[in-house]
């Protein structure tokens, strides 16, 4: 049992280029009554307004990557992104926010996905609801370990939505409108929930198996002894995120036309496949697994 | 009649964030021999190479509108994209560039664009037969006054070869490869023609007739006082260059879903849609006419 959720934090710009997130925070940020439900609070914030004002990722660091406990708490760490870091988890803290809905977007072909950073089963409900409301709806389980470094990290319960693919700084309408649908009915299941109101909701929900992804590995491009890739994402992979990559088939092709083959022995369902911000970090896709999870 | 072509430059990097061209030049770098041709020499430049560093598109100003003959004078202009500014003129003339090939790559789904920035039958004849490689090339035609700042237009002839739909820091082998055959095939082409074998090589032009698409007007997104933007590239249209755009078909969307249609009275072919550094140069999209050029 979860307590009933009584204060969102609605986040964009956590990444200053992916202006999905942005531009529907900006929106709610003039029109409020949008995201006014009975019984709940939600807090609109957008995240990293320096690197949104230059259109850039960030402008030091990563923001996500800045929220574990132990960096909050270091007074040494405090280039830009830690700074603001340390200043919304105190405001994170402060206005008792208990559940966050982080924005992203991603050049990968991730349609969109509710990243879940646990295994909470209040999540896993939550997310296979938003799964009825369009098709293109994925849940991706990424395990965080205690040191989690991520904004949504801050509180237990929250959700990212992950969606794309749609390069930095550009306004996709469609993925616009379906990312906006996604919130009101996030919104919609926690006020019916916060009313005693869930199975109304859950009824459109069919019984039945809902399939997530759960994340495996981290899987990086081929790189020289100098750390520079070597070759790029297979044509035949490109665009390819949650389609099942089997044993022996392409993954990676070099400048000069050489094939690099899939060489495990079980087959395996990527995403974040070719994301930009990934190169830097070491990171060509992620490996999944895919999970089947028994709603009855 | 042309004088036969000696000396190529082939730029990449002109914008930093636009791998596909950074990427060639370096594989050419590393591999010579493959962009040998007899009697001519070509030169491999990366021309922005702190933007490439840092993945941007430029520094302080775009580089690729650094080039008007004034400013190139003016020895007060002189930040960082107008300080290399001269000295690539100057490389160029010293080098005794006769012909350039500048790769870049778009947000927008261009394709393989062959853009020209005049309307020189020799160009016009290169370009048609570059149609003949790839089913995805087209042909646009961006006639530019005297003060053209274009890198492309330090030198009278040459091409600019614009890709996409691609993100920004993003390399998708699938447009790498093909970009690498128009660059091989415009080598070719201009080999053939300095030996005076060019007939051999427009034998696989099929007589008749072939469309380009020649800029009439940008258009820009529907701003407030403030010059933000209200609305978005329709999803309708996203993706739709060289389509044709019919009188009271969609164009925008607003943030609240209200829709602007096109007011014009005859059919246009819009490109560079959503282009995600026109944002800041007011530029939504640019209306073309398709034209025929008789090729008998």
């Amino acid at each position: 049992m979860v307590a009933p959720i009584k204060r969102i934090a609605l986040v964009g710009g956590t990444h200053g280029g992916e202006l999905t997130g942005v531009f529907l925070v900006k929106k709610f940020q003039q029109s409020p009554h949008l995201i006014k439900r009975n019984g709940i609070e939600t807090v609109t914030l957008l995240a990293n307004e320096k690197a949104i004002g230059m259109g850039r990722r960030y402008i030091d660091t990563d923001l996500n990557r800045a929220f574990a406990a132990q960096d909050l708490e270091n007074p040494q760490l405090m280039n830009y992104e830690q700074s603001i870091a340390k200043k919304i988890a105190r405001q994170i803290g402060e206005e008792k926010i208990d559940f966050i809905i982080d924005l992203h977007s991603t050049t990968a072909n991730m349609g969109l996905t509710i990243i879940l950073s646990d295994s909470h089963p209040y999540l896993l409900q939550l997310a296979a609801y938003l799964t009825t409301i369009n098709p293109k709806v994925k849940i991706l389980q990424h395990l965080l370990n205690k040191d989690a470094s991520y904004l949504r990290s801050l509180v237990e319960l929250g959700i990212t939505i992950e969606v794309g693919a749609v390069a930095n700084g550009l306004l996709d309408a469609k993925l616009f409108q379906e990312t906006e649908e996604l919130i009101h009915a996030t919104l919609d299941y926690l006020e019916a929930d916060g009313k005693g109101q869930l199975a109304k909701v859950l009824a459109n929900l069919e019984p039945g198996n809902s399939s997530f992804y759960r994340v495996l590995e981290k899987v990086d491009y081929p790189r020289n002894q100098q750390g520079e890739i070597e070759a790029m994402i297979h044509p035949q992979l490109q665009f390819q995120d949650y389609k099942p990559l089997h044993p022996g088939n392409p993954m990676f092709v070099g400048f000069d036309g050489k094939e690099i083959f899939y060489k495990g022995d079980k087959t395996v369902y990527p995403v974040f496949i070719n994301e930009v911000a990934y190169y830097e970090k070491g990171i060509a896709m992620y490996f999944t697994e895919q999970c089947i999870k028994n709603n009855n």
